[in-house]
């Protein structure tokens, strides 16, 4: 019996980009999209943008490139596909392979049989279970209700405190666009730090310079209560009893998969709460594909389940099981790196692979390099970056890599992300030959100085330190020697003030007698990237004195107070 | 018998690295770099931006990020090493393991003994033999006195015409710089395009680009001679008898390694020019290493030996024979994937790996694709992007891109460089996962993208068929059918006028019955970028149509004259 109906339940991205993709393939099936909504294929990702004037132009974000908006006709005329918007599925009958759904407007109900079923039924913010709630004023950005919501925000201008629960990635995209429509923001984020997909110092780098463009970031505090007033929001209560007044508040603290249909049919659903989908993204019934948000798929380097809700994510696996339908299952999605980016202000934050906590939980031998420098020659105008690379010392594979700043990161990202997907070496990476011209990137490029850090490091050729353990020394009163291989016109300029001694590294051979005479004593040698600080500690190993670190990263990772 | 002195002949890129890492392996050892011209450390591919006033400051070119400059004094200051500057190595006693030199300055000869000797004597850049190349106003810039004698010319206004001989690399960034200064320039160039690492039709998009900016490029055409008045150029004839007026003519028609010295001393000379290394960048001589743009070394993807004469190459090199000379040989050199990117005006060009023309020569069944597509959501101010991957029909691995345009090129040429070095295949970059974010890609991002096409064609999903090949049939008189898919609004504002026939995509299923009876005749189906000449040619080929194929890259890949 070959397939003559293919039904799609969900129109935001893997939907949409399924029923394309077995279009293309074949041209005598028929096709249907199920959609809740009003609107199909939308750019979700752009919202915020949307929300913070980047741009004006609603049908943006519901076009293609030549400005056709993707609506029910034109996926009729463009690509003979049915989609039904505003048209809820209410269940799956998998036996007689039957959808039952109603029209959300009129309340009517219908019934459709399919041969091959495909779930994208995507994801929703999750909701703090806290009193207040419901008050008006509260507001997610997950669907073009919110983006129209929250750009009517803005083109009234009439809020002017806002604060957004979470400090993820939405949570800090939201916070852009809302201070960017003049409105006063506070960050609430109830772990340590925001973005949880960096390790905590890069994190902290990140939060200085959101305070730095004026909003506000609290971590460590969650929200223990909506206050209002006539039904309004007025205040935001949180855990340790601080009140934030604000008139809006932008819920960010996460999103879980909709489940609730497949789980009802019977579909196998996962730990993590996704639906579970073989690698040719099949559900639990053969006729039955899941893509998008509401799967969970696998971890390429700890081959565990994990939830994946990304935009890019959704549309490749859309054409897999797109694939997979119309050829037979032939196709493998070979799951997620979690690889991620944000635009925060000035800075980007982006992220792949396992972050150092991660690397260490999945049970690697994990060494790890955190590195400062530009991101083209100094004579280019070029931008600070910061990373952290994860490798695991027995096989050198490059585990994970992140990195912030306002430098290019995205290209560092993607760089990286390549070389873990490509099972790379930190040998591989150090010896990478990348496209180097001076208006993109120094000689040496930022990841392959992380590969050399890291090999360095491997070899046992330097002894790292972390900002976060030389602040912990510091506050417990260390009698480490703190070396600052700056000039001394640097040091005028900025300095730590943490006690150091400034030695310029040019001075550091005639001046050794100087440092102490216990050879055992512990030094930390620095500067403002720390390749001074790496060249001097070389030196002083080879001297005698045998417990020299760098502190990695330099100041410029110094993510805490400096006396200057 | 421990290493007590090595000596390094050339202080430029590679040299210093060596020297530099060598240091921080060893602080005992004697290390002396001996370096004919006046500077040291010279950031040369920085020239053209110091010549185009992107920055003003001669000593950044010279000088550490925070601004020491790296002379024999910094050397010896911050690193222990002696560099000799303005002396001249006229000969290697191997046997003696002594190397003679001069002072250039004074004449003054000397001797100095070596346990390991590393050669980094770089390249010269090529000068045509033709009639009148030593006439004043004829340059190159491949050195400190290159630049300095162009940014006087900046500086002082008064040259107003000037030839670029040589469309390479250097050339066209020449060419900008100069354009830049004021100063009308016309780029010549022996092949039929410039920038020979890119295939034929993206080379034609660039020449376009430049002409656009108001500097001239003649193609397939040589210089016969070099024309003068009282010893100074006053124009430049070329192959075909035109003369091009002219006061100032920059050559840079390619670089020759420096072997004179090697090649008297014995060393093995390889047939590309280049001193011959093994991987550890170890000469025939095992007490000799050599490093940089002498050394002829190992194309990653085809194994045979090529020049790769480029700055971030120099410098890994150094590194690794630095670790061989100090640690034993443990360190290998993978080689080259030949990456490189140029900036051109608002333009970039980059390539890694093989093009179309170098893969078919080095016998792989090459399957490829043209994609034309922007480089972000068009609703975050995107930028177009035009590439072309080459990848092997048998093993799906990739093994070249090419990538132009005002787009974010770079990110994408690092992209795929690391797809290369990792051994991926077209599969694994059509799964990628990279980092998405509006500000940063599409959803689909462009590499991706150009795997998704090279699938369908691997798959025999899409026959593709090159602007070239139109262009041909088109001026053959063709009777194919050359269906534009686009909307009217489009093809009011821009057209190719090849005789082409408007059918937008929406319309095409309803009037499949204009379609030719015929159903072998030809049918080129093209839009915009072609996505939706792909899913038109999809339909045409199941509606019975057998000779269907699609333009790859669209209007926006077509580098000839278009009607509109």
């Amino acid at each position: 019996m070959s397939v003559q109906h293919i039904v799609v339940i969900g129109g935001s991205a893997a939907g949409p980009k399924t029923a394309s993709k077995i279009r293309r393939l074949d041209q005598d099936v028929e096709i249907t999209i199920i959609q809740s909504g009003p609107d199909l294929s939308m750019a979700s990702c752009g919202y915020p943008y949307y929300v913070g004037g980047v741009f004006d132009d609603r049908n943006q974000l519901l076009a293609t490139p030549t400005g056709a908006v993707r609506n029910p006709a034109f996926f009729f005329k463009a690509k003979g596909i049915e989609a039904m918007t505003g048209t809820e599925v209410t269940n799956i009958d998998r036996a007689a392979k039957v959808v039952s759904m109603r029209d959300v407007a009129t309340g009517t109900e219908s019934v459709m049989k399919y041969d091959k079923l495909v779930v994208s039924t995507g994801a929703t913010a999750v909701m703090p279970p806290v009193p207040g709630i419901d008050l008006e004023g509260i507001t997610t950005l997950q669907s073009m209700h919110d983006a129209d919501f929250l750009r009517k925000v803005r083109d009234e201008g009439k809020i002017k405190h806002a604060v957004i629960v979470g400090g993820g990635l939405i949570g800090i995209e939201t916070c852009e666009a809302l201070q960017l429509a003049g409105i006063k923001v506070t960050v609430v984020e109830m772990l340590p730090q925001i973005l949880k997909f960096l390790d905590f110092q890069l994190a902290k780098l990140l939060e200085n310079h959101v305070r730095s463009m004026n909003a506000d970031v609290i971590t460590d505090n969650g929200v223990a209560a909506f206050l209002g007033e006539d039904n309004k929001l007025t205040a935001i209560k949180l855990a340790n009893g601080t009140e934030l007044p604000c008139e809006l508040a932008v819920v960010a603290i996460g999103v879980r998969p909709n489940v609730a249909l497949a789980k009802a049919s019977g579909l196998e659903i996962g730990e993590r709460g996704g639906i579970v989908v073989n690698d040719y993204l099949q559900t639990s019934d053969p006729d039955i594909y899941a893509a998008g948000d509401c799967v969970q798929i696998k971890h390429r380097i700890t081959g565990q389940p994990t939830l994946a809700p990304y935009g890019d994510l959704a549309n490749l696996q859309g054409r897999v099981a797109a694939q997979n339908i119309v050829c037979g299952d032939n196709v493998v999605f070979p799951g997620t790196t979690q690889t991620g980016i944000c635009k925060v202000f000035d800075f980007s934050a982006g992220a792949t692979g396992l972050s150092e906590m991660q690397a260490k939980e999945a049970g690697f031998d994990v060494v790890e390099a955190v590195v400062a420098g530009p991101d083209k020659p100094q004579f280019m105008d070029s931008k600070l970056l910061l990373s952290k690379t994860v490798a695991d010392r027995v096989t050198g594979k490059i585990l994970g890599f992140q990195c912030v700043g306002p430098g290019d990161v995205s290209k560092r990202i993607a760089t990286m992300a390549m070389a873990i997907q490509g099972g790379m070496t930190v040998q591989d990476v150090a010896n990478a030959d990348l496209p180097y011209a001076p208006p993109f990137s120094p000689a040496v490029d930022h990841v392959i100085m992380a590969a050399h850090v890291l090999e360095n490091k491997m070899l046992d050729r330097m002894e790292g330190i972390s900002v976060l353990e030389v602040q912990k020394k510091v506050l417990a009163g260390t009698d480490a020697l703190l070396l600052d291989l700056r000039g001394p016109e640097e040091y005028e300029q900025m300095r730590l003030g943490i006690g150091e001694v400034l030695i310029p590294l040019g001075a550091l051979r005639p001046r050794l007698c100087e440092l102490p005479e216990d050879k055992d004593r512990e030094i930390i040698c620095y500067c403002k990237i720390s390749l001074r600080g790496y060249e001097a500690a070389s030196l002083l190993k080879a001297r005698g004195w045998t417990n020299v670190k760098v502190m990695e990263g330099g100041i410029m990772a110094w993510p805490f107070h400096r006396e200057k």
